[in-house]
C-alpha cells in the first residue's frame, strides 16, 4: 500500500528570537509526519530539507501520482528510514516558499508582503523553530536527525545547539561551513536575481512580477554544481540536440539558439524552477548556508566546536561531489574522533556528484538502512 | 629600456568564406610586432589571444605606464620568446571589441552596427584570418605559433589548418575541445547578458545601453572558473570584508550587502569587466570556444585528427586547473604520440587554477624559455 502523506500546520504565537537579534513574529511550521510515535516517545526521526526541497518527504498526496516526496526512496515502510520503526517527521523552514511563513507571506506590521524585509535566518534559527515543533508534538528527545547537503548542516548543528535532545545525527553529502567558491557561486546567483528588474527590491509581488531570469540563470548555475563533470560528460557530453543533429552541417552557427544537448538540459531546469520557486527565499536559503559555520566562535577550531556533541554520528559523502567534497565530511569525522565520538562514516564511490544524496545507489541506501536498524527504540 | 608598444592596423578587402557558410565583408585586423624579422624571415612568432585579451601582447604604450601587455611576463626582450632573437606578431581576432572588426562596427548591409548580426566565427575562421595577416607581412612560415587557453586552441588548429606554414606549436593550458561542463557554464553566461533587458536581442547599441548586468554575471562566473577552490581558499577564505570584520556581531545579516570579502572581489571584476567588453563579443568568443572540436570531423578520434600536423609540440597544463584540467592536454599528448609526432608536454604543480597560464611561475616560464631556445632560426 502506498504511503498517503498528509500536510500539516502548527501556529506559532510567540516570536522567535533570531541570530542576527531580530526576531520573527507568530509564524506557521508546515510539516508531514509518516509512521507512529510509539508509546515511550523515542521513536522520532526529523528529516531537515535543503535548499528547493520542503517538508514533503516521502509518500504521495491522495489522488496525486506525480507528488512522490523528495526522499521517497529513503523514508517509508521498509524503506532504509523505515516508517513502521520509526515515527519520521519533515518540516518545511522559515523563510522557504512552500507552506511555512516566508517572504511572500504579509509582514504584519506593513500588512504588505515580507518581500526582502523578511529577517535574515541562519542553520541555527531553523534548528529552533523545528525545536519548537517537536516540543508542540510532545517530543523530547530524537531517536535522529538527519539531512543531505544544508540538510546535514541542520543534523549537525542539532547535535551542538540541543545535544541532549538527539540520540544519533545522520549527516550526508554536507560540509562544517562553506569554501570561498561554494560562496561565490551563491553570490553570483544572488546578484542574478537582484539585479533583475523585475525584482524591484525584492517587492516584486507588489508588481505582479517574479525575476525569472535571475531565478533561472540561478538554477543553470546551482544544476552545474549539483552534478560531477563525469556525469555530465556521460549524460550529455558534446551531443548536438536532436533537431541540431539533423542539420546538414552539424552546428546551427548561432550564439543564442541551443546547440548542444546540455543547454537545453540546463535552460529547462531554470525555466521549471522560475516557475515555482521564490526569489527571497533563495536568496535567504543560499546565505544561511553562507553563514553556516560553527567552528567561527572556536576561533574556526572545528574540534573544539564538537566538543559539546552527544549523539552518535553517521556521515556519508560520495567521491564525485565537489560542492560538499569527502574531504570536507573528514573534517568533521575527525573533530569527532578528536572528541572520542562516536562517529561512522561511509565514502560512496558514485559518479552523480552531489545529486547522487537524492539517488538510489544500493551501497549508500544500505548503509543509512543498516544504521537505523542498529538504532534502538521502544517497542 | 622598455618594451614600447604601437597597434597597426590592415585591411582586408577580399571577404573571409567562414566554417558557418556566412563570409565575412571586408575587415580590418588590429595587430602589434615586437623584435625584428630577420632576412631569412624565418623567425617569426604568432601569439593568439583567448577570451578577453587583444594583440596588445607585450610592451607598453608611450607615456601609459598602466598599460602592460597581457603577455609581458612571456614576450619581450629576454623574456621567455625573446624579442631579441624573435619578431614577435600579436592579432586581435575579428569578433573581438579591442580594435578588428567586430560586433560594434558598422555593418555594410545596413548602416548600423553589427551587433547580433555579426557572423558567427570559429577558432578555424579565426586562424584563416590570422594566416591573411602573415600573407600581407610577407611570412610564408611561423618559427611558432602560441596561446594559452582559447589561444592553445588557436594554435593547435594552426598546426592543422596550415601544417606546412608552422614549424613549433606551443600549447598551454588548453584542450581538445570544451566538456559539457566547460559548455554549460559558457551556456549560463551566455543567457545572463541575452536575457538582460539592456540587450535589446543584441541590438543595443542603437539604443544607447549596455547589458551591464548580464555581463557581470558572465564575468563573475568567468572568474569563479579561472581561479582553483585552493587559491580562492588562500585568497579569501571565508574572510569578511573590512568593514564587516569592525562590526560587533560579525555578520551583518544581509542577502545583499557584501559579507565575505570574496564576494567584494567578484562584484568587483564583474563592474570592471562590464565597462569594457561588448556583450556581443562574449557571446561570439564563448561560442568559438563551445565549437572547437578538431576530432568530431573524425568521429571523435583526436589521433586522426592530428595525424596531418607537421609542427612540433610543447604543451604545458597546470595541476589545479579544473576548466582546462591536465587530463585534457594529455588526451592531445596521446594523440600526437600516436601519429609519432614530436612533444614535449610539462604539467607544472601551481595552486593558481587557469589563471597560472598568465601568472609568474619560474618554472614554467623557464620551460618555455628551454624550448624557445632551441628553435633554430636564421642570423
Amino acid at each position: 500500500m502506498p504511503l498517503i502523506a498528509t500536510p500539516e500546520f502548527m501556529h506559532f504565537d510567540a516570536p522567535l528570537a533570531l541570530q542576527s537579534g531580530a526576531s520573527m513574529p507568530a509564524y506557521r511550521l508546515a510539516y508531514e509526519t509518516y509512521g507512529r510515535l510509539n508509546a515511550a516517545r523515542d521513536n522520532a526521526v526529523l528529516i531537515c530539507h535543503a535548499l528547493n526541497a520542503s517538508h514533503h518527504v516521502a509518500g504521495r498526496y491522495a489522488g496525486q501520482a506525480d507528488s512522490e516526496g523528495w526522499w521517497s526512496n529513503m523514508v517509508g515502510p521498509g524503506k532504509p528510514v523505515d516508517t513502521h520503526r520509526f515515527f519520521v517527521i519533515g518540516v518545511n523552514n522559515p523563510g522557504s516558499c512552500f507552506g511555512s511563513t516566508g517572504p511572500g507571506d504579509i509582514n504584519p506590521a506593513t500588512g504588505q508582503a515580507w518581500g526582502a524585509d523578511f529577517p535574515v535566518l541562519t542553520v541555527e534559527d531553523w534548528v529552533l523553530a523545528q525545536a519548537r515543533l517537536l516540543d508542540a508534538l510532545g517530543i523530547g528527545q530524537l531517536a535522529a536527525v538527519m539531512g543531505g547537503s544544508l540538510g546535514g548542516m541542520q543534523a549537525l548543528s542539532w547535535s551542538l545547539q540541543f545535544p541532549g535532545r538527539v540520540r544519533h545525527a545522520v549527516v550526508i553529502a554536507s560540509a562544517p561551513n562553506l569554501t570561498a567558491e561554494n560562496i561565490a557561486f551563491n553570490e553570483v546567483a544572488r546578484r542574478a536575481i537582484v539585479t533583475d528588474p523585475d525584482f524591484h527590491g525584492g517587492h516584486f509581488y507588489a508588481h505582479g512580477v517574479v525575476p525569472r531570469r535571475g531565478l533561472r540563470i540561478a538554477r543553470m548555475i546551482g544544476h552545474i554544481t549539483y552534478l560531477s563533470d563525469d556525469v555530465m560528460n556521460e549524460k550529455f557530453g558534446r551531443q548536438l540536440r536532436d533537431a541540431v543533429a539533423g542539420h546538414a552541417s552539424g552546428y546551427r552557427y548561432s550564439t543564442q539558439d541551443i546547440e548542444f544537448q546540455i543547454e537545453g538540459y540546463l535552460r529547462h531546469q531554470g525555466d521549471k524552477f522560475s516557475d515555482y520557486f521564490d526569489a527571497n527565499t533563495y536568496l535567504l536559503i543560499t546565505r544561511a548556508l553562507d553563514y553556516f559555520d560553527p567552528a567561527h566562535a572556536f576561533g574556526g577550531n572545528l574540534t573544539r566546536a564538537m566538543a559539546r556533541a552527544v549523539a552518535r554520528f553517521l556521515l556519508v559523502s560520495f567521491t564525485t561531489d565537489w560542492r560538499f567534497s569527502p574531504a570536507r565530511s573528514r573534517e568533521i569525522v575527525k573533530a569527532l574522533l578528536d572528541n572520542r565520538k562516536a562517529v561512522s562514516y561511509a565514502e560512496i564511490e558514485a559518479p552523480h556528484g552531489h545529486d547522487a544524496f537524492l539517488l538510489d545507489d544500493a551501497r549508500y541506501l544500505d548503509i543509512v538502512r543498516s544504521y537505523f536498524r542498529s538504532i534502538e527504540v521502544s517497542a
